[in-house]
């Protein structure tokens, strides 16, 4: 249930927003999913192929599959095409142990705009979404990728783009020092490039100090100064929202492992459980769509990691009972009577209430106990003698009272009795 | 839209019957998946081997994972145990066309009971389910197929159950004659015996008629009368369950394409299109767990199939425009006032009205066409006068009128007038 809830949860901010459902295959011709994530996403790819000799691949995230949607239909979508996808993807990888490597994303896109609007909408999505999923805690770290880009240019190594990115993706992990060693050795930089680079990793203070030392450092380089306007107007925005500065800040040693982010990016830590990792990330990736159309079709967007905030929720002890999706038991006695007990729970739930009956005729006790175990909380009760009355008993599970009421005949009284229980717990 | 709004109505409804969500993954160790279906699902199976070299496939049902699932963790889920499942499934074909065979299935299971109250609710929900849906027109064809397996014992033909079962599935499109020569083709039978067994196709009359003439075929095989019997009792349910006779009837003629089901059978066909098949099909597979488990555990279930009633529904015309999910667009024009246009928009969404401004500031035609193709019912306007003054215009766009409302000081009057052309619409 709690995860049904998320994506509840999830479906209902993205509609506020003005996003569209949208379904992509699971399979997809291999060559729309190769090189397009990461070296990682490639290698972990499920493949094989189809029943027509055609290669396919499971998709390893939804943003690919949807960039390849629009390239292709957009004629007929029209921009800006906001779109969100709430799907399982694949990543194999080589373990022993029987879990397949199946997780659920809850994605949101905008297609077709450059605007920083897009951008800060993407923010206020995460942030009303975590808020309303019941996190109080988090942060969203703010990069745009055009920062590096910049000071790349700056540095006259653009072409060593990506090499360097994925170096400084293991900062987290493996440290400065060890970071500036691998750009030395996989990127061929100097020691003096590697660590004008890191420079970006030791930017620190208030917003305003942060947002100076960046310009600062990109000075110079179009590009560069281009991404730290647009991270200025995001945080403006964001303040003047009346979002809360302790749920986001600008960290530009932010890198994100794929490879298609151009601009902004973004990474959701949980206060409380940082380790955990980001649960809520995305960005801007304005050429992946080129891949597959002459168009010029920018995108951005974010991804709730659905599985790692459930695991999350569990460790933080976030995650109330589990209870059944309907509240009313309705036990059952006597096979004879079987069209009395359907009837009796057809009552309940024309009135909107969940109500399920007991299939077997066993002894209250052992009812009672299922009744204990799935968290219902109301028990309706009638055996033979009640059902020729047209009465039954409405038993509060959680205190144990019970109520004699009739339900053939003006179920009203009835029904109240079940709403009273159902409201006091 | 459409699709989610089935989804959404049978999440609403198997809740309602006491069906908790359940996940299982889309890739299953191929020798769950293998000989469960029939020898077509074996065929279509997509299948590879994965990257710890265990040879994996892609569910080709959400049943036989969930019998997998279910005789895994009984010990700990307890029975009755009920769940739904929304989710793809897959199916290959060697088609030449670049669509792939993926469609989404809608199940709804009792696990571990054999009462035939869990058939009775599996018929009762897929009738809630339709009528809630707008389908108001259409039959769930019943059977049993102790039926069937009660006159082959009587004809002593027990033995050859699937191969008898699978040339009646195909009545419908062949016709008795072929189906009698199939039968002595491929199961061997006599030409008497393949008669005896076509009487089944040749039952009609009123309810009580054909139960009686079910009951006469299979006398004296103590499964063909419990078959029978238990016919009886359900169809004695649903008529005291207040259930139109319209909406159903016995068809000991329907087989099912599936190996595994050993009791009750359902389809369900829409009166106004019965050519596209049946839209929501199930019924009781006692033994399917018992390939998993030492344990008995029956169960019983239907699955709606979305991909095709949403096809049937298209075809009909019942089918709601598309609209947006959110009905508020707020028009950009000015970016020096994004914060502004950002705080309008945050006004209608804390009001829980869901609202898109538009990502570039372009002329007001450009944005008013955009709101009618994506079905837009509310804009809302204002320049960078109307902002000075904590104004706007709020215009309906199906009538084309507009009202000046103030938004920024006491909203009310403002959200009002969105509620107002919201109600009309």
């Amino acid at each position: 249930m709690p995860r049904e809830r998320i994506m509840e949860t999830a479906r209902t901010v993205y509609r506020r927003y003005g996003y569209s459902p949208i379904d992509t295959p699971a399979l997809e011709y291999l060559e729309i999913l190769t090189g397009k994530g990461s070296e990682e996403t490639d290698r972990q790819l499920y493949r094989f192929e189809d029943h027509g000799g055609r290669q396919v691949g499971m998709r390893f995230d939804l943003t690919v599959p949807l960039a390849r949607f629009a390239a292709q239909h957009i004629g007929s979508l029209g921009v800006p095409f906001k779109r969100y996808h709430i799907a399982p993807v694949w990543r194999g990888e080589n373990t022993q142990a029987g879990r397949y490597r199946e997780f659920y994303q809850c994605d949101f896109d905008s297609i077709g705009t450059d605007s920083v609007v897009a951008d800060i909408e993407t923010a206020l999505v995460i942030h009303d979404l975590l808020r309303e999923i019941g996190i109080q805690r988090f942060t969203i770290k703010i990069n745009n990728r055009q920062i590096l880009s910049g000071l790349l240019e700056k540095l006259e190594l653009s072409q060593l783009t990506v090499p360097v990115l994925r170096a400084l993706d293991k900062l987290d992990k493996i440290g400065k020092a060890a970071v500036a060693e691998e750009m030395q050795a996989t990127a061929g930089l100097t020691n003096e490039q590697a660590n004008q680079v890191l420079k970006l990793a030791d930017i620190a203070g208030s917003m305003s100090d942060v947002l100076d030392c960046i310009s600062e450092l990109v000075r110079g380089s179009p590009l560069g100064e281009q991404g730290a306007d647009r991270l200025r107007q995001i945080v403006n925005a964001l303040r003047t929202s009346g979002i809360s500065e302790e749920c986001y800040r600008i960290d530009v040693s932010v890198a994100r492992g794929l490879d298609y982010y151009t601009g902004v990016i973004f990474e959701t830590l949980l206060d409380d459980l940082p380790s955990i990792g980001s649960i809520c990330s995305g960005g801007r990736y304005d050429n992946l769509a080129e891949l597959y159309t002459k168009q010029h079709l920018p995108g951005i967007g974010a991804s709730l990691g659905l599985d790692r905030l459930l695991a999350a929720m569990e460790t933080l002890k976030l995650i109330a009972p589990t209870r059944t999706p309907a509240p009313v038991l309705v036990a059952f006695f006597d096979k004879e009577r079987l069209a009395d007990y359907l009837a009796l729970a057809r009552v309940i739930r024309s009135a909107g209430i969940g109500a399920e009956l007991f299939p077997e005729p066993k002894k209250l006790g052992q009812q009672l106990k299922y009744a204990d175990a799935r968290g219902f909380q109301v028990a309706v009760i009638a055996g033979s003698q009640e059902l020729d009355n047209g009465t039954c008993q409405v038993k509060d599970l959680a205190n144990k009272s019970s109520v004699e009421v009739a339900w053939r005949e003006h179920a009203d009284g009835f029904l109240q009795a079940i709403r009273n229980v159902l409201a006091n717990g």
